[in-house]
């Protein structure tokens, strides 16, 4: 179980497989954000139509509603979703510290305002840990202190080792839970583990059905020594059976992102996936395979849909273009997507501006199957050992509109 | 083609076979309405699941958005929509009367103000003959004078004459249509028929590419007299394939339209359908079943949908009440629908929370398949001779709740 196998290589870009409790996952992969236990708009069958291997959920998100009990009431989030794959959640870290109303950050954890009700929450590394135990993925992630993305070094600095700090108490508290799971009361019992953040009112946590691992993520800014030290403060807690890339992709310049993952990627470990979390858009995917990333997360995929704008391998497309109307094309002629080959350009065109929610759908299918085929397509690409190739011209047709 | 077999009756309810060029309907049964040439927030695959054979699309919003001569030139509704099954549409008279701005009624027809940019358009009965001949649905309505539901004998009688006389004219340029599709020209050919009706500045009509049909609409609000002298003058100028009666729950008592059916019921034509316009709610398929009827269609589906309403055996579900929270049990346990075999009530209840739309095509589809199966079952107690028992005992489970 959470084992990674290497496929193959081609420079730095991997093909790997990774086997977890409720699946295996072939890398590199695309993986579709689910933030309320539902990727927006989509049924888990679309989702899974999509060819989509693991789904994500937002544990900031959850919490609030319907609650880490009620999910782990009815079995998890699996049974609650009826996605049968492997899932991660993230820690709620990222949320938190990207709300705009009030919050307060100590050693101890983050005070912060429900942007639902505003009431005041408070999440610590542990209870982070609690509730993604009592949501019941495949993997959980740590709890991790992000900073603004041209943070000085002062400040990515004190973030970076938080999330070291924070670490340690995450893993302590997964493994304290892992453990109880492991000493024979597991599977469908409940436990009194009583939660030792006493703001909680919530049930004490359920052990998932299936193991759960635990992965940390690499802080430090845009600055690589932080990032280095990140990285070696990280490993010098583990094993670990994946590690992520956090605080990217949010108002950095791609090109100090590429830097970053080029620094990183000689010193980290060759045998576990690594995961870049919040990335990205169809470039951002193929940048980073080539910088040896494994998983990616993202909602633009569905965000621009539900906007109306299309991916295709010529760049972005905006469906409610009057050029489309009485168009019979498929959206996207090579695309193997239940969007593309269904239904004409024009039909499309019509449903968005006949407001039907129909269209948010169909688009969103597409930009996430355009996605996870991106994945398939590099991996057969780096098992053939024509990644670097093919990527370079890919990119020159995406970009050559000039988006 | 356009033959209806009666394969069973009991009573006054009949359960029969109706064969369109697009494929045959077992009825009883009810139509999903695709308002916008979309079944509101459902693909025609989803549609297709839920059991429904054949759908309605509404003349009046088609004209407006995107227009007929793009759903023609597109090849008509079944290829523009991707449904392939037999297909309805309105005439726009109901639409045209039910308008809330300016509108101004003639004989040679209505002008009218568009809801979506206040263009004066005008409907005539050739006119609304033309845009359903390009629109190209197996059965086309005849443009009829609606007059509100509790209108005196005077105004219901003008309308109801208003009619008869539009239905000569309705006739007149159909034949003429289906003639020229018939002289050897037919098919995906353009024709030059100029419209008579200078206000266009739309193409020319363009044959659809399989025979369509047109029935008449009998009209007379609530005045018996006048229902059974529309019918009369509706068969004088016949033979008719089908036939619809409208201007029904349109604000009159329930018991109203209990009175009128029975009165039209020994008097109607039994070799031929009979569609009840705008019909209904769960209780009026089983009503109007016993009283004759053959076809509904209704938007109570999927409205009630998207607001979280669900039919249940038992009468009407609120899925955001709390009682739902966490419950793992199906929606309608009795249901074999994609949403009751699939998803947990707690998580549908969660899905209206969070306002994802996948909650309302979700309530859609399971509301859609309660009427579609409604109308299945029908059928069933008909053949057996057990419908009217069966049928009393449903209404008094739905009914104990006082819904």
């Amino acid at each position: 179980m959470f084992e990674y196998h290497i496929d193959g290589t081609t420079g730095s870009a991997r093909a790997g497989t990774l086997t977890l409790p409720h699946g295996e996952v072939r890398t590199p992969a695309f993986m579709p954000v689910g933030t309320h236990a539902v990727v927006r708009g989509l049924s888990a069958g679309d989702v899974r139509r999509t060819g989509a291997q693991i789904i994500l959920g937002n544990t900031y998100h959850l919490h609030l509603r319907p609650g880490e009990a009620v999910v782990g009431s009815m079995g998890g989030l699996h049974r609650f979703t009826t996605w049968s794959g492997p899932m991660l959640t993230d820690s709620g870290g990222f949320q938190v510290f990207s709300l705009e109303g009030l919050r307060r950050i100590e050693e101890h954890g983050v005070e912060f305002q429900s942007h639902i009700d505003g009431t005041l929450r408070t999440l610590t590394p542990e209870r982070a840990i609690e509730i993604q135990w009592q949501l019941g993925a495949d993997v959980a992630m740590a709890f991790d202190h992000v900073v603004p993305g041209q943070s000085s070094f002062e400040a990515a600095s004190e973030g970076m080792e938080r999330t070291l700090r924070w670490l340690d108490r995450c893993k302590a508290r997964h493994t304290e839970l892992a453990g109880q799971r492991g000493s024979g009361t597991a599977g469908q019992q409940q436990h009194t583990v009583a939660p030792p953040d006493v703001e909680s009112t919530a049930p004490p946590p359920r052990c998932p059905a299936a193991p759960q691992t635990l992965w940390p993520i690499i802080q430090g800014g845009i600055h690589d020594e932080l990032r280095l030290r990140s990285l070696e403060g990280t490993l010098e807690r583990g094993p670990w059976t994946g590690l992520a890339i956090g605080g990217l992709s949010v108002g950095e310049p791609k090109a100090v992102m590429h830097r970053i993952l080029e620094r990183l990627e000689p010193v980290l470990p060759e045998e576990i996936p690594r995961y870049l979390m919040g990335v990205g858009f169809p470039c951002d995917l193929l940048e980073g395979i080539a910088r040896g990333v494994d998983l990616f997360d993202c909602v633009a995929a569905t965000r621009n849909g539900r906007h109306g704008t299309a991916w295709l391998p010529t760049g972005r497309l905006n469906v409610r273009g009057a050029a489309l109307k009485g168009s019979t094309e498929p959206l996207d002629p090579s695309c193997d997507c239940e969007t593309c080959t269904t239904y004409p350009r024009g039909y499309l065109r019509h449903l968005f501006i006949v407001e039907d929610i129909l269209a948010l759908r169909l688009i969103s299918i597409h930009n996430i199957r355009f996605l996870v085929r991106l994945g398939e397509q590099a991996r057969a690409h780096i098992l053939n050992g024509t990644f670097h190739g093919w990527s370079r011209e890919w990119l020159g047709r995406y970009y050559a509109r000039g988006d």
